[in-house]
Order: C-alpha cells, then sequence, then structure tokens
C-alpha cells in the first residue's frame, strides 16, 4: 500500500526502517521535526532515536513546529536526548528537565523560528524528518495534519526523512497551501487578503535528491485533552458574547465579526464553543490550531471557513471528521505556522484573537507561561503573534486556581508574556474588563471590579489603594509586588494574613 | 505671503486669529495635533487654548502624533487643560502631573492609535489641528517637518484647522508620501517595499468643507537637546559595528547591511553617528525619526536613503539642512507613523533596530519607560513596533546611571516593555551580549558578563547563582527580585550592602 503514497517509483528504495533512519541522526546535530499541538509530527524515527540512545548515548537540537503527541518529548527527555529545544513544547516531563536547566529550552513567538533560520541567525537544520500522507512524483511532501514548520525544515535542511503515514487519510491531500515568504531585504507584500487566499503549493517542494530515507508508519495523531466546557468556562464564553453583541450594537462590528483566532486548549475551546449559542453568523477563522469547537461549528452553520497550521481533535471527533474530511475539505486550509501567525497577515485581517492567560496583573500584563516566575508551563506559542496585532486582543483565564489557594489576578504578574500594550480585554468568570483607551489607574480598578475573584477582590484594591499614595503612571509597592507570590511558594496560599 | 500658501482663494476668508481658532474647541473634547518628536507640531492654536484656560477652564483628550516641541506640553499640562494624552510626552511638567494621576496617560505602540480611532475603539476625534507648508487647491494639507498621525486625525475628524506656518521651508513640498490602510477586513497588502517605495499622495487629502479655520504662524520647532558622543557611546558604537562586522563574515548580512531603525535620543544619535567610522555603505534607513546623525551620514556619503516619520535636529544641523533641503530631497520620504511604525512593512524589510533601554535585566527583558517600576518617563514609543518585527532588535544603554547608584543591569526589570522574545542584542559601553538561539540561562551568563558595570557584576553573579538553585526556566528569588529597586527608593542606591 505505501507504494502507492510513494508516487514516483524511483524512491520506492530508499524505504527503511525507522532504526536505519534514525542513524542518520548523529550527535550534535539540529533536527527539525514536523509536528504542531500534537497533530502530524514524526512518529517511528524519534522513537527509534530514543531507543537507540539508550545504548548509543547522544544528544541533538530538536525543533518542530510546536508541542508533540504520542509521547514523544517524554520519551526523548527521559532518553536524555534533548540538549536544545525549540520553539514550544507541552510535555511534563521534558517542562521537568528544562526547569532543571537540563534541557535548554529557547521559548519562541512561532512566527518566527524559520525567519531566524533563514537568515542563519540560529544553527542550521541537518536533518528534517517530516510526516506525510504521500510522495508527489517530482518529490513534493504532502504533510498530514500539520504544516507547522516542516515546509521551511524540509526545504533547508541538508538531507530529508519522510515517514509516510498510513493511518493518516489521504483526503488531506489538497488542504494545505505552502507558501514561503521571498528573501529580505527586497520581499514581496505576502499576498493572504483572507482566510480563503490559497497563495501557495498544495505539497512541500524540496530538492527530491535530498531524501535521504523513507519511513512507514502507521500509528494515529495523539487525542487533544480538552476538557468539556464547565460553568466557569460558559461564563467567560457568555462575557465574551455579550461584549461582542455590544460592539455589533456600536456599529464597530458586524454580525460576521472579523476572522476568529483561538488558543489551544479547554478554556479557549470551550469559548469558540460558545459561538454556537449566539447570534453571530457566517463566521470565519484565522488560528493556529483548528480543535473540536472549529468543527462544531462548521456543523452548526456557524463557521464559513476556518485556516489554521494544525487540526487537533478528541478521539470521538477526531473519528467523524476524519471519516467526512471531503465535506469540510473546502472550507479548510493548513499553513505555515510563519504564515498563520505572521504579523503581516493578522494585523491586516483585523483578527479577533482569544488566548489563555496564567495570570495577570491589576494593570493589564498577562503571563502566559511562567508558574510563580520562574517556573516554565508549555511556552509562548504563538500568543504573542497574535495578541500584538489582533484587531481585538482577548485573554481568559478562571479568576482562581488551586481551590482558591492562587488568584489569577496579582498585584504584578510574576513573568510578561503580553505587556499592557497589546491587551484590550479581560475575561475571568467574574466579568470582563474592556481596557481599551484606559490609563494604568483606570485599568486598575475596572481589572479589579470585574476580573478578581471575590475572595481576593478587597486585598487587590487595598493593595492599589496603598501604591497610589506612592504615585506614578503604574502604581506599585515595589518591595511587595510579589508579596503573593511569595506566600504561596512558602505557604502553598496567596492568600494575605492566610 | 500667506496667501500663496492656501492655493485657493475660496480658502482666504477662513484665516482667524489663533484665539477665535482655539475657541471651536471645546471643554470635553477629543482634540488630534500634529507633532512628532519636537517636529511639526501646532504652534499657536494649543498655546491660545493654554492662555484661554487660564480664565474659561476647559479639559480636552489630546491625541499627537508624538512629543510636542516648544514647550507645548508643559503649558498645556500646566494650564491644567488635559485630562487623557496619548499616545507619547516626553515632557518633564507633563510627565509630573501624569505620575501624579491628574493626567490619564494612554501609552501606545505609535503604530496603533489611528487603527483604533478608524475602528472607532477609541473616542472619535472632534477637532484636528495640523501644521502646514501649504494648502493646495484641493484643500489638500502638506505637512512640515513631521507626519505622524497628522494624516488620519484630519481625515477622521469633524472639523480641522490648519496652522500654516511661515518659517517651515516651502521646500518640504513633495517629502511626504500619505498612504491610509484600507479597511478590515478587506484590507490589501500595504505596498511599501523598500525605503525609497512611494504609495501615496505628497499631501493631506481631505474634504475641504471640513477646514473650520486657518491660522498663520511663524514659530519654529524647538531644536532637538541631543548630547554629542561620548566616550561610553562611542565604546556601544564600536561594540555594534564590531557585532555588524562579523555577521558580515559570517555571511549573514552584506556591507550594505539591512535598512536600520534608530530610536530617538543621545545615545542611539551616537551609535547612527558611529556607522560613519565603518567599512558598511550605501546605507538605508526605515526609521520614526530622521536626526542629526542622518544628515552626517548622507554627507558622509554612507547613507543612500532615509524613510521616517519627522526631522528632528539640533538648531545648528537645522539651519544646514534647512538651507540645502534640495540637495537631501530625493533621498528623503516622510510617512505617517502608522506605516513608518507598521509590522507589515518592518517584517518585510527586515530592519535592524537600535533603541534605548532604561534598564534591562539578566534575561533579556527590557524595561523602557518606568523609573523604579512605577513613574513613567515618556513612553514606549516605536520601540515596541520595531523590536517586535526586527531581522535584529538592539537594545542600548549605559551600563550604569546617577554616578553607579543605579545598575542599568538589574535581576529583574521592575518593568517590562520588550520580553526577552523580542530582544537579539545588548549593548553597554562593557561589551555586547548576543542572545540568539540561547535560553535564559545562557542569556543571565553572557549579559553579567559582557554588559554589566563591573561594580555590580559580581552582585548579578551571586543572585543568579543562589536563583539556579531553586530551579525553574527563568531562575528568580521572587522575593528578592526587586531588592535592589528597594534598595535605591530606600538608600538612594542599588548597590547591595551599601
Amino acid at each position: 500500500m505505501h507504494r502507492q503514497r510513494i508516487r514516483n517509483p524511483q524512491f520506492w528504495d530508499r524505504v527503511v526502517s525507522a532504526e536505519d533512519a534514525a542513524s542518520l541522526i548523529k550527535d550534535g546535530m539540529t533536527v527539525g521535526m514536523s509536528g504542531f499541538t500534537r497533530a502530524g509530527e514524526a512518529k517511528a524515527v524519534p522513537m527509534a532515536l530514543a531507543e537507540r540512545a539508550r545504548t548509543d548515548p547522544l544528544k541533538i537540537t530538536l525543533m518542530t513546529g510546536a508541542s508533540l503527541g504520542n509521547d514523544l518529548d517524554k520519551t526523548l527527555a527521559e532518553a536524555h536526548v534533548l540538549s536544545r529545544r525549540m520553539p514550544f513544547q507541552a510535555d511534563p516531563a521534558l517542562r521537568k528537565a528544562i526547569n532543571a536547566g537540563e534541557v535548554m529550552f529557547i521559548d519562541q513567538h512561532l512566527s518566527e523560528t524559520v525567519e531566524q533560520l533563514r537568515t542563519h541567525q540560529i544553527p542550521p537544520i541537518d536533518i528534517a524528518v517530516i510526516e506525510a500522507v504521500a510522495i508527489t512524483e517530482q518529490g513534493g511532501i504532502i504533510p498530514t495534519t500539520s504544516v507547522g514548520n516542516s515546509a521551511s525544515f524540509a526545504i533547508l535542511a541538508d538531507k530529508v526523512i519522510i515517514e509516510i503515514n498510513l493511518s493518516q487519510s489521504d483526503e488531506l491531500e489538497g488542504l494545505h497551501d505552502i507558501y514561503i515568504p521571498s528573501h529580505r531585504p527586497t520581499r514581496q507584500p505576502i499576498p493572504v487578503v483572507s482566510p480563503e487566499s490559497r497563495v501557495g503549493f498544495p505539497f512541500i517542494p524540496i530538492d527530491p535528491n535530498k531524501i535521504a530515507a523513507i519511513v512507514v508508519t502507521e500509528k494515529l495523531d495523539s487525542s487533544s485533552t480538552i476538557l468539556p466546557p464547565d460553568s466557569d468556562t460558559r461564563a467567560i464564553a457568555g462575557h465574551l458574547a455579550e461584549f461582542l453583541g455590544n460592539e455589533v450594537r456600536k456599529g464597530r462590528l458586524t454580525n460576521e465579526l472579523q476572522p476568529l483566532q483561538a488558543g489551544i486548549g479547554t478554556i479557549a475551546n470551550a469559548v469558540m464553543h460558545g459561538f454556537i449559542d449566539t447570534p453571530f453568523h457566517n463566521l470565519k477563522m484565522y488560528s493556529e490550531v483548528l480543535q473540536d469547537s472549529t468543527f462544531d461549528l462548521f456543523d452548526a452553520g456557524k463557521l464559513d471557513f476556518a485556516s489554521g497550521s494544525s487540526i487537533t481533535l478528541s478521539a470521538q471527533k477526531y473519528q467523524q471528521v476524519i471519516t467526512e474530511l471531503s465535506r469540510y475539505k473546502h472550507q479548510l486550509i493548513l499553513r505555515p505556522q510563519e504564515i498563520s501567525n505572521h504579523p503581516e497577515v493578522i494585523r491586516r485581517l483585523g483578527l479577533i484573537c482569544i488566548n489563555t492567560a496564567l495570570e495577570f496583573d491589576i494593570y493589564g500584563n498577562v503571563n502566559s507561561t511562567h508558574v510563580g516566575g520562574t517556573h516554565m508551563m508549555n511556552g509562548i506559542g504563538g500568543s504573542g503573534d497574535f495578541a500584538r496585532n489582533a484587531h481585538l486582543s482577548v485573554f481568559v483565564t478562571k479568576s482562581i486556581a488551586k481551590n482558591g489557594k492562587i488568584s489569577s489576578v496579582v498585584p504584578m504578574v510574576s513573568h510578561v508574556d503580553h505587556t499592557e500594550h497589546d491587551v484590550d480585554i479581560l475575561i475571568t468568570e467574574t466579568g470582563l474588563a474592556d481596557l481599551r483607551g484606559l490609563a494604568p489607574r483606570e485599568r486598575a480598578q475596572t481589572i479589579i471590579a470585574n476580573c478578581a475573584h471575590p475572595s481576593y477582590r478587597d486585598d487587590l484594591a487595598d493593595y492599589y489603594r496603598r501604591a497610589v499614595i506612592r504615585g506614578g503612571h503604574t502604581p506599585h509597592l515595589i518591595e511587595e509586588a510579589f508579596a503573593w507570590h511569595a506566600a504561596f511558594r512558602e505557604h502553598g496560599t496567596m492568600k494575605p494574613g492566610a
């Protein structure tokens, strides 16, 4: 069967075992692998590499699109194969190694990695390992459920290993739109002018002589781990819908809104799902990850088109979508993450962007990544690409965590991923703060009143009141700004006086 | 003489006194005025408004391009005319009012203000007050030494007051390129593909019926206040030149480099001036403010072209440039700040961006705005627009301030304007840290070793060493992270144990 997927017989003799392919990867190499938010990652070669490392220790720099499924980051981290990892991850075992200083993690805006590669500002890719549905007659690679950084990795690498995954539907062919921006400083505009714009090839064009090995696999993508909506996430979705309804009434938006982006995860997925029960219609998405909610919105007749860089679904949704892919296909495009997340395109299209905060402060600065200001959770991902260039930059989170021992609204965030300049709207289950056109002192009052959990509201107001006495554009008690974080570290709760 | 500058006689009877024009501005209005980095601001009407407020108190929201000259922000602040001010300022008296909470200051990325105005996300402009060289036959406004936000203010305002400044050379005509992006979500690419691209009109096209008053003035722009290069700024320029030379040797750049941007102020101007003594040639600028160094580089035969949003010069340089403007004119364009600072264009052109930090931390986060984490200095200006989208994002500062009582390199910045994701290169007089492709722990080591002042180096290393024991991707002692700032506040020096 795999010979049908390798359309030029001259490539057939390059089919080898995963172990043989992995043997091309040498100690010290930089390896670029496919994979974006648990979708479309190379599966067999990295597993074989981890296995080999048990007897033949080696270290590599691993670049991907974003996070990997099938416990690959866990397996590679535990096999001590990773010396450096970029630009994103979401695995508990790898996270542990990163926070212990064993793996050097370079946390990047997802649009920027290949720009740095192309200009030789970071070490070059020695080998790319890319999962594919098929290889075209000319040696072009047809990706599977994600594009991520695969196109640039394959184009820039010295050698390419292709994993033909027979379990990935050949209906995926035609979904991808591979466009690589031209060289600077003579680059031309990126011609994407709507989520539907097709501007590139449906495959990754590479020099076929670079195909060093082909491996045949059958493993499925991992399912997404999102939780179903709960009362808090429904409340957050409700606040957003009410706010957008007001924007429509004020003539700032129409009921078609503007193209939507949503970060990965339970809250963003629930918020998107909430659009089913709104008066908005003929919606479009220009996002990174297309989750269950995207297809729920298609099925509800609410969504006309979705552009992303990957499709990451729950097990149940995956079965439905993949068997009916031909039905959805004319409404979908998968792009390189450089394009799905490109500042040029995001700003041009005027996106409404919904991303998740770990914590935010009374002035609207957002921490998306660092627990306690020090320990990496996943990475900034695309949130910076989107929030900075959005028409409306929305951040959502529940107002408390750990049964109320953590307030998601704090005097000062312990790490800044998004500055107040890049945050328009903050939403928790308790309410929404519209920060547009407000100075920091005004921001503090609306954030405390609308977004803080009742059990922390007075404490935040007290901090703010005492800070204002000292003055300043952004009043703070600098010696006390992290007292809540320090208290949680020492006593297991942020609650002052607890 | 002013009648030659008002080219359609039907507008002649709209010439009134500054006082009469100012009377059109009512309490509670939002007023958009020309002016960007002390260049091309409306001069007579705001002065008349401040004067009027002595007997007829009123409050307005004032939007400009950036900072104003001729002590206008001081005069307006001291007359208590300003209730809100955006998106930038650089005046000590206004700063005092902002930090006292008397003026609500909205500190914005300079590319974003008119995007928010156009989409009605902030209150609309009631009246625009724009300085002009002349008014065309059709009522088009020819700006003077800056464009800033003048074009969108005039286009979006209900009424427009034009100040014809007879002291501004009519040679300025033809320098401006007025392009306004089309509406979203159907916007087309901005067609600027090089610093030289001319894509718009040489005047601001408005409905002539909106011209409510014309005032004739003669006051000059204020001179810039930059200081001449000193040994520290020369050392910073030297480190940058050496670094760029290495980039050329590694084949990452050519000796023509890529278009340059430099922030306003003494250090950035000195660094740009330093290019005179480098092997780089046929340089181009795509920047905000064109300072003395731009014209020094033209005169030295180093610079081929400069695109900006304003020209701000020392008194001496101004006299030379303005009398020889015809000589420079074919090498200059002044654009709306939305275009000079547009993420789309900055990323496309691949700029080398040099901006000034107030302080930066051992992980590469930059504070550009807040003294002690609370008190506003000037504003983020365009630094975020450029740093985020640069090919190379460089921040410069002297390693110490206040005779060594302040270290510009701190354990954690007390306010974040630019996150580590947006900072490639840090330079002080002591050296340069190349952060590209480095994880936070690696960043800390190179920043401490290369950029910290010797008198603080061991203290920073000690903080880092103790933080690493606790672990984390970005190790910190959260309860001690601002100890240096607190010490400065209490004891007047950051020096631990002093």
